[in-house]
């Protein structure tokens, strides 16, 4: 409805309104409406933290996800914090939004037909399978990232697991024979532990690789990365408990593969394959030289399931906690995220957690499946598609350091983020690396990394070097350059082996768009208040002008 | 003795014959004569590997040095060899530098009166403290180094450490009283291990960094690292033998620095400082939380000993392999090194890994040395001597990933190597990471980085990926740019967990020099044989042809 007594306002100023800007002011729409909820939002009202995740855009999305708020009584509290009317093309812009919505939820369909319901602020990069991103704003809001705003990175359509039935079935070199564990077993028999890890896919950041030159895959921008806390038993608890020695050292009998899947097809009483006919002449290997592979309950239109591997050490070993979690933040694991067991493997390309977990092998060689082989593979410049070098090319397992801005980005499709330049720029973001390595600094910069300075780092996980698996959140309030209209903010991050991100994209260039952990760089904007420059109506409030009143120059 | 049948040449000449050149011919000087010692250097010759270590320079000093070499066969040996004459100002210079180490070997006295005897092959950063690094033809010769050739890192004089009377002294938390361990309990009571580990100096590649803008250190290149295997006990297992409990999430009293001193001072019968008088009260922590301290018998002008320290974890660890080492390449520890027992912490800074070991403290906090305290610290860009912030920097400990070309290389002060431009170049280096990873990839260009191709890697160590303390050495032959008279050739290594070394130098500048990790360059010079060129001559050998005549361009 169009109220006259009020200003009417554009999408783009609407979004401007976002929480981010320098009055920190959240502006939400409902139909042509428009509203300032920015007191709201930070009081006591249940679910003020998720009116935010409209801050600057539609609220209607988010109140279909949380049915509570749909009341009369809501629509009459909300419409004494209207702060302005919409104008028409921005609310036709909403609206053509949640059509594409509605035909996306419609379209489901076939093995797509029972996704689970998704918080309307993800940002989504393909929806079947599913994947989409946090948005940057509610990245750097906590240091656990809720679950229901955790990125998804989804393979195949998301399987509906029944969980009274469910088993996770343990096998291969080194177990006598197989051995299933229930659900109610991995929670009752075995040790319950909490671990703090941050999950990335190793195609985060791939959209600036692609603007390098072309990549094959989602285009993620910089949230395909999350931190969360993953509950339930040790894996190597549970290999110990199917028979496997935890000492990488161990010599074990290899199981060919053949003999592996035929051992639960033999009828009772047969033999079961040729590894068991003739046990004495298996070959034998060090624990450290074979592989745990892992397959989901989530299937490719033949059948086959999502698979991918780590090497059996970082699966026994007692200092890489890698965890098979019934919990994810405390509540049962959400169903994008694997429910109701999933792998997670601390300080590791996301793609080995393995979600919807059934199947637990212990082999050889790698997961053969396609994902392990042929997709998440650490490129040279030199390889590309065609070449026969992929297969053989390095599986991705430890990750780089990483680090990326989450504030302030440019709006709206801009190239350049708006900074206010009579005040420091605050800055925010994320910083991790892999294998357990904590964060040693990050420097951040204004003027393109001519100058630097270190930001404060924000580590709530206790974690010691070597076993840091979680990220860190960092900020910094660093002055841009004087005089300039436009600048470069750069953050890096060195982790606590003294790795640092390379400088520039490009010499990380591969043909997947794996692996981007350049240098962050956001293209700055600079806005000096035009009466401030000229020397006119210099007392006059701006809206961009510093709560204090000060200007630092004419 | 000049003798006129024979060509004269000059030093530069002499160097040219360094064996790495296209025929790899090696000469060697003797006073005025010139020999090619090739085949001679090659053969079944003792020693013949010896000589090599004067390749293209002056035998002398090696001849003093293996002095079973001068008797008055070997010269007549050597005058058969004999191919040219040096001419005068090349003697005159060998003669100067001949000079100059007599000079520097009678200079020696006070403190550094007693330094043992060193290879001149080293190449000589400073002679008191002695600091020297191995020729980079010498480290891509062999996976693992020799003990006399390996780079010598020393912070003070050695000490003169007699081995009969030798004890290590292991007390502080967790450790009831100080416990003692001669050199036989080290040899005997514990299991001993061979671990193979890469140690590299923090400086490394310093030369490179005070090129930018300049920093404090000695001026190591590309060769302050080696490659050995080091022999003794697990520290894990002797601190277990002094009582400290091996789980690094167990929880020991802390003792106070103080009383950790005076517990051995005390008279006995006399408390042993407040720590003890009040067991109940001392405070407790987490072990992970703990330090591990440790010193040397090398003592600075005060009497204070060096000191180093790791995080206790990594102490602990079963995983970490920290050894006290007894041995070094199969044989006591040369003096240099740290003999007789110094300890070795795969994956770190070479500071840590304390030579002419005396005592070890479990402590909670870091060594306070100036050392560990303000010396080998990472550093930002924006920390300089001045800063309060020097003494909060993180210690290093883990490295980042790093590699170096050993070959080509400029010689003789050359700002450029010279490379045969009609066929590709051999190019040779190592490369290494901190922290257990090895090294997945090491891409090498020819054109600056504008193409890459990924070099051979050698790996004799075994190790796996998380253990594996020892480096990789490489080789690759590219082909340089066609028509072009310079080129820059460039390295790069890519270690286990995907972390990549940084492109340019100048971002990783810190005041103190340390943590050079960039890209590996090196300019080349481009040579074709003019007579090819020129269309003439084309039949004729030429010393820089390839051997079987064939030419690529015009």
């Amino acid at each position: 409805m169009f109220r006259d007594d009020l200003p009417t306002v554009s999408l783009e100023e609407l979004q401007d309104h976002d929480g981010t800007g320098p009055d920190a002011s959240v502006w939400v729409a409902y139909g042509r409406g428009v509203y300032d909820v920015t007191e709201f939002a930070r009081g006591a009202h249940p679910g003020g933290d998720k009116i935010l995740l409209a801050a600057g855009g539609d609220i209607a999305p988010f109140w279909d996800l949380y049915a509570v708020h749909k009341t009369g009584w809501v629509y009459e509290v909300l419409e004494e914090l209207r702060v302005a009317n919409l104008d028409s093309l921005g609310a036709e812009r909403l609206a053509e939004a949640a059509r594409a919505r509605a035909a996306a939820a419609a379209a489901g369909g076939g093995v797509f037909a029972n996704e689970p319901a998704r918080s309307p602020a993800l940002e989504v990069r393909s929806q079947r399978p599913f994947n989409a991103e946090t948005p940057p704003g509610a990245l750097c809001a906590s240091f656990r990232t809720p679950s229901d705003e955790f990125y998804v990175r989804n393979h195949l359509a998301v399987p509906d697991v029944d969980p009274a039935t469910h088993v996770l079935t343990v096998e291969g070199s080194g177990i006598a024979s197989p051995v299933t564990f229930t659900l109610d077993d991995l929670a009752s028999k075995f040790e319950q532990v909490d671990v703090e890890v941050t999950l990335q896919c190793g195609g985060n950041r791939r959209r600036e690789m692609s603007r390098v030159r072309n990549v094959h895959g989602l285009d993620w921008d910089r949230a395909a990365i999350g931190n969360a806390v993953w509950r339930g038993p040790r894996l190597r608890d549970v290999l110990r408990a199917a028979g496997l020695p935890l000492d990488e050292d161990a010599v074990v009998s290899v199981q060919p593969a053949a003999a592996g899947a035929s051992a639960e097809a033999a009828p009772a009483g047969l033999p079961a394959g040729p590894g068991r006919a003739d046990a004495e002449a298996s070959p034998t290997k060090r624990l450290r030289d074979l592989h745990v592979q892992m397959e989901g309950a989530d299937t490719d239109e033949g059948g086959s399931p999502y698979g991918a591997s780590v090497p059996a050490w970082r699966a026994v070993s007692a200092e890489q906690d890698v965890v098979l979690a019934l919990q994810m933040n405390g509540e049962p694991m959400p169903r994008d995220h694997g429910f109701p067991l999933r792998a997670v493997v601390p300080g590791v390309v996301g793609s080995r957690s393995v979600k919807w977990l059934t199947r637990i092998r212990v082999a050889d060689e790698e997961s053969t499946s396609f994902w392990q082989r042929k997709d998440y593979k650490a490129l040279g410049p030199a390889t590309d598609w065609a070449s026969p070098d992929l297969e053989r090319a390095r599986s991705i397992q430890e990750m780089p350091v990483q680090a990326a801005v989450l504030r302030p980005l440019p709006r709206g499709g801009a190239e350049a983020a708006v900074v206010d330049g009579t005040r420091p720029v605050a800055v925010e973001g994320y910083a991790w690396s892999g294998g357990g390595r904590g964060i040693a600094r990050v420097d951040v910069s204004a003027d393109g990394g001519a100058t630097w300075q270190e930001a404060e780092l924000r580590d709530e996980s206790g974690q010691r070097d070597g076993r840091h698996w979680a990220w860190v959140l960092w900020h910094a309030s660093v002055p841009v350059p004087a005089g300039a209209d436009t600048t470069e903010l750069v953050a890096r991050a060195v982790d606590s082996s003294l790795n640092v991100q390379p400088e520039r994209v490009g010499p990380q260039w591969s043909a997947r768009g794996l692996l981007n952990n350049a240098w962050t760089r956001v293209p700055l904007t600079i806005r000096r208040p035009a009466a401030c420059a000229a020397g006119r109506d210099a007392g006059a409030p701006s809206a961009r002008a510093p709560a204090d009143g000060s200007m630092r120059r004419a």
